[in-house]
């Protein structure tokens, strides 16, 4: 039996507490800064507020004030914040950690540097704990997963990445049940970079379902076109792993696999169809009032590495109409109907 | 003006009716030997029997013994035969063209090779029609297209191959309208081999629809199941085109996004949900009682080039676990019972 801490209650990170719990381990969940009352209720009542299914009696829950005595002894530390609680992790949490803990970490997102590179999350925690001279082992996890189906024990492709095999081995035999599959992959930037980029391009497909709401008063489905941006939407994410300098085939079938399952549900889905029916970024927000949209920031952050990158003549802009395009949506308020011209190409 | 002739009136090649004739051509359909009854009722009321929609006025209706007639003056003939007709077309069809008239052909299907190559339909036609000394241009046409959006004008994104782009171009020109966009490439091998896998794959993600209706008794959508299965069909459809010779990423974005397409609908879905549900073949052939399978056919070739290129030593059967579930379950009525663990990979 192995102890595992999960820190930050959102949806991945607790949903997490299925297999770690069904594999027999003591698990422990700590809330973020953000999370005291889910852990309040959680304490409570035995049931995460998040989920409508009963979390595993004998799971603990701690409040942030609590995080030592939660990591105390810990075999595996799972990273359970959104892309919004990246500096809180990197800064209050990964210090803490006592060496050669593995990491383990759901966060996904992708920031763009002053080059017009794009830096996985693992990559920039690794970055600011060597300034402070700290060594860390942060492992990432990819791949198609709706946390609810999760703690259904549904069956759940993923792939675990890290610099280390042999930390990836230990993590996956920690975790890994008849129900959660893990390939493992040193492959840290393919696999984080696949999993950020399907939340900006499924922002893409989902305008059109928007459009063709607006079009038709209702939400009849429309597959040519979803279909023809979800091509598009593979087409520039294989380019951009390209520029990323990562292995193509495996991230870009795992990018897929997961623009695939963003497409159709959650909060995602939910802003690119208000977009598609025509209204800002702004009316959009306030009508998903209070939810966090990673896919607007990861969305614009990949354009911008990109512009940048087409400056220094690396990429041509014209090999991303459908970023450019949701880019142009999201800061210019501009029209969200399809370039499909741009789409076309001449081989 | 052009005159198009579209030889063939099933779903496919008749929903071409509609981009040519908006277009302002002049747009003749004639049915093959199979097709006596959709051509007399098109004829008798103006409506193609398989769609809803009416079709326009001043289309042209053939019998295939007035085949001669319809492509006198033709400028362009579109080959709408299944892949069930293949060899009716490269026999009675082609032979009677034009030299010099362009073909795009919509069949979609692979044969596969005593020595485990698979071969596209336009390379099976040429290589019959060289051996009697005939040369003709066959064009073909692939990408996410469900034919009953096509006929209401739904944006579609396609790509028309060929060895010619002069000729591509000219067809695009015929084809192109404001909701039907055209790529164009010399890529023939890899078009051809991607909207054909994806036939095949499309059955292994429905599996995993039937596998879940069977558990809970309805159609509850499970998505993370399903897009483990898009992922590892992502996965080995790269593998084939790249075992194929073919380009990779535009060919590979196109069959993911022709795989979503087909996932929706269609006869594909409808035999993979039975055999998830625990039908063998044989059952599942009967409930679906006269509607053509392509996608048995060509999941069973491509499995049997795969072993054959696994003898030779050209690939490596442990990373295609999908294909060859699908093989057993259609030739040895195998457990529906996804191979998980198989998926899984190391890098």
């Amino acid at each position: 039996m192995a102890k595992v801490t999960i820190i930050g209650s959102g949806m991945m990170g607790s949903a997490l507490v299925f297999p770690a719990f069904d594999n027999g381990h003591e698990v422990r969940l700590v809330g973020s800064p953000l999370d005291d009352e889910i852990i309040d209720v959680s304490i409570r009542t035995g049931r995460h507020p998040k989920f409508d299914v009963v979390f595993p009696d004998g799971v603990k829950y701690y409040h942030v004030t609590d995080m030592e005595e939660a990591v105390k002894g810990a075999d595996l530390i799972i990273g359970g914040v959104s892309s919004f609680g990246v500096d809180w992790f990197g800064a209050d949490v990964l210090p803490k950690i006592p060496d050669g803990v593995p990491v383990l970490s759901v966060t996904k997102g992708l920031m763009d540097t002053e080059d017009g590179r794009l830096l996985t999350y693992p990559e920039l925690w690794t970055r600011r704990l060597e300034a402070q001279g700290l060594r860390k082992t942060i492992c990432a996890v990819g791949g198609p997963c709706i946390s609810f189906e999760l703690t259904a024990r549904e069956h759940t492709e993923v792939a675990f990445c890290g610099t280390d095999l042999d930390v990836l081995r230990k993590v996956r035999s920690i975790m890994e049940t008849p129900y959660y599959h893990i390939s493992i992959t040193t492959d840290v930037t393919g696999i984080e970079t696949a999993v950020a980029l399907k939340n900006g391009y499924a922002l893409g497909i989902s305008l059109s379902i928007g459009l063709n709401k607006k079009k038709y008063g209702d939400d009849r489905a429309k597959y040519n076109a979803q279909a023809g941006l979800f091509y598009q939407a593979v087409r520039e994410m294989g380019l951009i792993l390209k520029y990323q300098g990562a292995g193509e085939l495996e991230n870009l079938a795992m990018g897929a696999g997961d623009l695939y399952v963003t497409v159709f549900g959650g909060r995602t889905r939910r802003v690119g169809i208000l977009l598609g029916e025509g209204y800002d970024i702004d009316e959009a927000r306030d009508i998903l009032n209070g939810v966090t949209l990673e896919s607007l920031v990861v969305a614009q952050r990949v354009a911008k590495a990109i512009r940048k990158a087409a400056e220094y003549g690396r990429v041509s802009l014209k090999d991303f109409p459908l970023l450019l395009h949701m880019d142009r949506i999201i800061r210019e308020k501009a029209s969200p109907e399809l370039p499909w011209d741009e789409f076309r190409y001449v081989k």
